[in-house]
């Protein structure tokens, strides 16, 4: 039976979501796709590294912190573990860089070269690294893949690869930001602007500095990976038209209620010739409008192709065992094939 | 370059609109897939059948019913056909047969005994041969495939066949009968039913008799289609508890709407242990169900699975070019792998 062997780079809880996936579906890869897998790698960010050819048990490093691991001595920072960890997939799963992608550009190009599928979470590297990874990817008849990107482990750049081969995607819209969507749904319940961006930062949705979500820059990093994707059209985050929800007062927030519509955080995107135009803003949608239902963490894209009509994704539920499922789902395919 | 040879059994609405996306695609085969296709019979109901070793034109194919084509005497059955077609896949679209599947269980097992790929998009075999057929192409190096039974072209089973690997489907709930979704959609605007059908019989999306959508039989079909394949346990439509639309009365409609709410003739499976618990029946929901907003020809099926939340799936503005599209996918996949 084949052995696969992988390696993590990034131990957080996405990481640990992932550890804890392989665990439980250890024996339906056994027996559904003749696969074993021995994890060789594992780089934390704060607890260091361990790296053992013979594997390393994963339920021990969920409960130990790799304290009681096979410690590699001279080991020290990422591009050395990339060398030194022995895999056949790099899970890469370090903080994103939205201005540079870096360092985990650096850290796939490194994976590719040395013959390993790179996979990530990490949107960066997708805005400013896409058809480089790609090409380097095809080249090494291995894999560049980064579900997890966007809308968590929800299959769309799977999606148009696998399933809707020969296809042209004309447009895209949708509601791609979680906390600015459960900002505005909190906010439709009575609840001020501030006490709902604390509520988001309460329960793990946003950051100390809410400003990447509630700005639109999340939402323009996942339009522009979108783009550079799925249109083939290479667009930085920067280049995406951009209005964030700071402008929306609760007093809109009520008229819109009143008129049987709500306030959405819009991502669109759209082919003019060779071109495209790509925009984050808000829009007030009514109840006809497939968006208007998708409150909270949910999330919607629609997409808009030359082979079919208009076809919608909705996931419900989002969290780290999701994305993880995204990085999984990712795993299976780049090896299956 | 290599050469695909193809044919259709089967040159209606959908044949023919497979046939002019072969066409409209041509270029793009031999550029993004390296493939060139020959297309090597065609078996119509009402105009005979032609085969040609070295190929048929498509496009005179489409303008010229057959007549001028070059015609083999001495093929006069489907079977015969499909022995004397030398394709290597074979696009069966012959009228579906919801009671047995036959003949086109016959054709697809021929199809595949003789090494071909076999591609449909009728609904009886799957419902009556799914297991049988797949295990015949596993065993021929072959793919049986069929995703244009559900949802036209909107990618259902090879989402999870491609994209969901190592998945587990727990429940699924949608609206899948276009006609019903249109009567009711009708009705709302204060059309009778009976108008309401003529309206759908007139467009072509309902029959003479159009008692196997307002009776829910084609969304009790589809309901087992999926329950057989995605869960892999076999059902039939008649173990689906079934119930149409004829019982919801103009007055209960007009009392939904007051409520903000809609009938929708709603499709669920659920696995209880081993079991699976199917059922169509008309539902109220309200304009938070995501099934609210899904009016006339749309369709949405919604599934909650081990590794996701809940993942839902739109289709707009269906027709014959979509259900193409769906053989078309199924066709790329099914050689490029």
């Amino acid at each position: 039976m084949p052995e696969i062997k992988i390696a993590f780079l990034g131990f957080g809880n996405v990481g640990k979501a992932l550890a804890r996936l392989m665990i439980e579906k250890r024996q339906e890869l056994i027996h559904r796709y003749d696969l074993v897998i021995t994890t060789t790698g594992i780089a934390t960010s704060r607890h260091g590294m361990a790296i053992d050819p013979q594997g390393i048990d994963l339920e021990a490093a969920l409960s130990s912190e790799l304290a009681d691991l096979n410690r590699v001595d001279g080991v020290n920072d990422s591009l050395e573990f990339i060398r030194k960890c022995g895999a056949q997939v790099l899970f890469e799963n370090s903080p994103v860089n939205y201005e540079t992608g870096q360092p985990a550009i650096d850290h796939l190009r490194l994976a590719l070269e040395l013959g390993m599928h790179a996979i990530t979470a990490n949107k960066g590297p997708v805005v400013h690294a896409y058809r480089e990874l790609t090409d380097l990817a095809r080249q090494k008849g291995r894999r560049f893949y980064f579900e997890s990107t966007v809308m968590d482990g929800a299959p769309i750049f799977s999606l148009f690869r696998e399933t809707l081969p020969a296809s042209r995607l004309f447009s895209l819209r949708g509601v791609l930001n979680s906390t600015t969507n459960m900002i505005l749904s909190r906010m439709e319940d009575g609840e001020s602007f501030d006490a709902a961006v604390a509520y988001c930062q309460k329960i793990g949705i946003a950051e100390t500095d809410p400003s990447g979500d509630v700005d639109g820059w999340d939402a323009a990093v996942k339009v522009a990976a979108l783009v550079t994707v799925l249109m083939d059209i290479p667009l930085l985050p920067q280049q995406v038209d951009r209005q964030g929800i700071r402008g929306i007062t609760p007093a809109e927030i009520e008229r819109a209620k009143q008129d049987g519509k709500r306030w959405k955080l819009v991502c669109s995107a759209e082919r003019v010739g060779e071109q495209v135009k790509a925009r984050v803003a808000p829009e007030c949608v009514g109840i006809d409008s497939p968006m208007y239902g998708v409150n909270g963490t949910t999330s919607i894209v629609q997409f808009e192709s030359d082979v079919l009509g208009k076809l919608s994704i909705i996931e419900e539920n989002p969290g780290p065992h999701t994305t993880a499922y995204g990085l999984f789902a990712d795993f299976l395919n780049a090896v299956r094939h």
